[in-house]
């Protein structure tokens, strides 16, 4: 996977729509990509913090369709409704998107999210007076990213006098191994629950 | 101006941290940039679909410090508490972010947010126990962008069917006059009263 350099600001982060007509559609239809930034890889067979990238960025990884949803430190649990993605000009739909969560340990929710985007198309049906909706091709994008948590910062009064300490919540990556990582988990949900009663 | 140009998906989209430290701080201290990608331009003197960019994208100015929250088709008023940037390595606080939103006709809230960020240093004081916070340097910078509108669309059946027309809400630019401007308002926010009682 060849690197994109660029200045000190800009990241790789495509609309929806970019991600299904740009990249997994040339995928899908074997056409070259705009740039070599989506590795091939199984993400839903691997915990998301042993997936390669920055675990502060947003990642995305081409998977094939049929994929598994366990592994052995735990499991992606699918989370809210499916969303059709519409093509901005056209306003038809081109996509669907599914989220998941991962649960450690089968039953630890963690902060991590995987939204996977396939391509749909419609099949024309002489009995009904409706089109269906299928996913085609077979391969799916995935987003990976860690959800924010966040703590409010004190307030700064206006004469600019203000406290002197800012309470911020890091992303802590959790650990390779599943034994350290449920650990991790439990802390950071202990710093979660602190951190609400600012809110 | 010279344009960076980047394959489809990648984009600015610098952290709160990267803006004050790699741009910012760099402008202040007249160092060169990573890139040439944020103008000098007094953005709160403009109604914010009159300024130049890409409307749907998150746009960045350099201001003066001093500024006019008042233009002649309305206000920027100032928006939740002021929040302290820390650097994530140190944890010390490099600067504070202000958000505005941008009243039209002087009582038409809009989606329209504006977040100011400013450098601060800290004044040791022989007095107090304490330090005190204070903006420096003449320049700020600023992140323009529209508060989206979601509609959430139907849900999808787990057999692939599903509605054949996604309901997405658009980002529509208001009108470059004042008066076309309200009318653009009005109609969108009857949409998104009409879109509020799908979620």
């Amino acid at each position: 996977m060849e690197t994109v350099k660029l200045p000190i600001g800009f990241r790789f982060h495509p609309t929806d729509e970019e991600l299904l007509i740009h990249y997994l559609k040339r995928k899908v239809l074997s056409l070259p990509l705009p740039a070599n930034v989506i590795p091939e890889l199984e993400a839903f067979q691997f915990n998301p913090w042993d997936l390669p990238g920055d675990l502060k960025e947003k990642r995305y990884f081409f998977c094939k369709r049929k994929r598994n949803l366990v592994n052995k430190c735990g499991y992606w649990k699918s989370s809210g409704r499916d969303k059709q993605i519409a093509a901005s000009e056209s306003n038809n739909v081109i996509g669907i998107k599914k989220s998941f969560v991962f649960y450690q340990d089968r039953k630890l929710k963690t902060q991590w999210v995987m939204q996977e985007f396939s391509l749909v198309g419609f099949l024309k049906t002489p009995f009904l007076n409706q089109r269906l909706l299928m996913q085609v091709g077979d391969w799916v994008v995935c987003r990976l990213y860690q959800r924010k948590r966040k703590a409010r910062s004190p307030s700064i009064s206006k004469n600019e006098l203000g406290a002197s300490v800012a309470q911020t919540t890091s992303l802590l990556p959790m650990s390779p191994s599943c034994s350290s990582g449920i650990t991790d988990i439990s802390s950071s949900d202990l710093d979660q629950e602190a951190s609400s009663r600012f809110l």
